[in-house]
């Protein structure tokens, strides 16, 4: 059996949003901006994709939405366009972040600090979420951006968006945030966020990798980052990447068509995975059920390192993860885990658990009698484990 | 009868390179960056493409080829990094291009001109293309880079490049090259042209949208334009398309193996359809045809607007241009016509026709025909054309 719990990482596409794409490879090949009918032919099912992107999100017609290569393009556009227009050729020098972002936000904004740019990144409860009142005390009126993800792609954790986005309006701060975990996950809402700009990619919501997108609120346009032809409005330069948005945008339509589906049977079936695998002696789960994706676990068993518990699933056929796929290559401990005060042993016992609406009872079934089996192999050989078996209580 | 003769807009995806994409969507569809199978089962296929890759464009396994979304990422990649690299951290100030650079180029400079950096456009003569001369002279110790495309886009014209590359190396710039145009065209040898960065996009080669490259030369590595995970041994971050990736190397490596086909039949099919064309009174075209791409002709039609000749060929299922799809919307004149010393009137007149390995005789013989008689239909009734028959002769 292969069972594949390592949505976070990247998605299956979905069979249904292949089907849409497959005639704009060889059929309807033509550029959309071209002058003829082989560019404009193009058009409505790029109209199409663009709708659903739109009312997928909340967005409204003088918003923008921006097709970009992934969320990484869109997330650096963000900070990047903000330094160039509010900090080099402004009066602002400071941006807050929390120290549990993606890789994209962090290495971004390492970058602008090389800059002269004042980063402040935020701390983060044992729940993995930053507090309200830190937030607001971090502003100052040199702030030009708050950039705090919608869900932590490691714990799961959903954060106050429509609060922290109320903070950031009574400031004057823009406001961007990294959905790139929060769709197709939980409602999604732009207006109701309040949020200026927002980076997403399809590949994590059953949409083809290499597309994603940038929110942009009517009226808050940035620098670009690829400067070009005048593709999308001039903003975002690059032949469209026709396929990918026609994948994206029925994606994105499947995956708020499919919420209802993420909140009963995707929970359900982590939730009785969750269960099961508490039930082992010295495990622990960050962040309560009702606060997280419904699709995600990030568990701590003791006395078991993450890439240990990772060899055996994967010889029994299931894919799961330490934490990030963007990280994973490097063997460290997981950052978010120690974001949240868990030492650097405890960090390495980490286990990422990610479902989605592909995942099915009997898959849950079978990863948690591998796990029962692996915890007991591992445990058995484990050099910390017998020696420390109240090691986990002790570290936090 | 259908007719794609926008090739320089953009290509037909390959079946072949299609049918090699299809698995990495809904059946190997794990992050490659994952330490399980679903990750891991897709490096084999990646491996094969970035060795095809590498090979196409005569790279050694110690530069780098990076994969981007577009060439239009690559070259705001490579233009933004030496600007952070060598003119804002550095000694540097000055970039040189040239007047008939893609927008992707010129729009990069132009906002690095917002930064303070000093850019020379430099002129092309009646054929389309610089002179050594006049770029050596431009050359100053304060001159960071060379950037000069491979081939033109709307002329076809291939740019003497590895004279250029000599150039560059006894001035001791950094040279960058947009090679989107020439890849499947003609040979394309990094080593021997001697350049340090060259960019290029899949679709241009009969591969899919949203996927391109850029080659790095061993030792130049430069700032990342999107930080984040360590994707692309941390210098392009982004999960990795890995069907756009795997087609881009199936397309690279059938652009190769076609280049002899390309300068045969390609050649032959363009020299037929543009020496029908010239028997047309009033026409010239810009370029020896020995000097340019073996598909394009950019052909000037007096007294005929390019659009009104666009907008018969379209009716009749013909596709091509009046320039650059990528300022095709504006209708404003072909601005390498303008740059070749022609008055805004006669750039107006201008057609382009791309053809690719899929253009057949039959195809020709068609768009000979519709031509002709598009000619006849339009300067019967052209207000220009009746009053000035010497009209362009007097123009250049």
């Amino acid at each position: 059996m292969r069972v594949y719990l390592d949505n976070n990482a990247t998605t299956i596409v979905d069979p249904i949003v292949f089907e849409e794409m497959v005639p704009y490879f060889c059929q309807m090949y033509g550029n959309p901006n071209s002058l003829h009918e082989f560019g404009s032919e193009t058009h409505p099912a790029l109209r199409c994709a663009m709708d659903r992107l739109y009312a997928g999100v909340g967005a409204n017609d003088d918003d923008d939405i921006v097709v970009t290569s992934c969320a990484t393009e869109s997330i650096n556009w963000v900070l990047k366009g903000v330094y160039f227009d509010f900090i080099r050729n402004g009066d602002k020098n400071h941006i807050i972040t929390s120290e549990v972002e993606h890789p994209a936000v962090i290495a971004a904004c390492k970058f602008l600090e090389t800059l002269g740019v004042d980063v402040t990144y935020l701390p983060v409860n044992n729940d993995g979420v930053i507090e309200l009142d830190t937030l607001e005390q971090s502003i100052t009126d040199k702030t030009a951006l708050v950039s705090i993800m919608w869900a932590n792609n490691e714990t799961g954790m959903v954060f106050p968006i429509e609060e922290i986005g109320q903070i950031c309006k009574k400031h004057d701060v823009l406001f961007h945030t990294d959905a790139t975990q929060a769709i197709g996950k939980v409602p999604v809402d732009v207006e109701k966020a309040g949020v200026d700009y927002m980076s997403f990619s399809a590949h994590k919501f059953h949409g083809p990798k290499g597309v994603g997108g940038l929110y942009i609120k009517e009226g808050k346009v940035i620098t670009s980052l690829l400067h070009g032809g005048e593709h999308m409005g001039g903003l975002r330069s690059g032949t469209l990447n026709v396929a990918g948005i026609v994948g994206m945008g029925k994606a994105m339509e499947l995956a708020v068509e499919n919420l209802d589906f993420e909140k009963s049977n995707v929970k359900r079936l982590r939730n009785r995975l969750e269960d099961a695998l508490l039930k082992l002696s010295g495990t622990f789960v960050v962040g309560t059920k009702e606060q997280r994706t419904p699709n995600t676990i990030l568990i701590s068993v003791k006395g078991i390192e993450g890439e240990a518990m990772l060899w055996d699933l994967n010889k029994a056929g299931i894919a799961a993860s330490t934490g990030s796929a963007c990280a994973s290559e490097t063997l460290e401990s997981n950052p978010v885990m120690e974001a949240i005060g868990a030492e650097a042993d405890l960090a390495h016992t980490a286990l990422r658990l990610s479902l989605s609406r592909f995942t099915t009872d009997e898959e849950i079934d079978y990863t948690i009698e591998t796990i029962q089996n692996a915890v007991l192999r591992l445990r058995a050989i484990s050099s910390t484990y017998a020696y420390a078996p109240d090691w986990h209580e002790s570290k936090l």
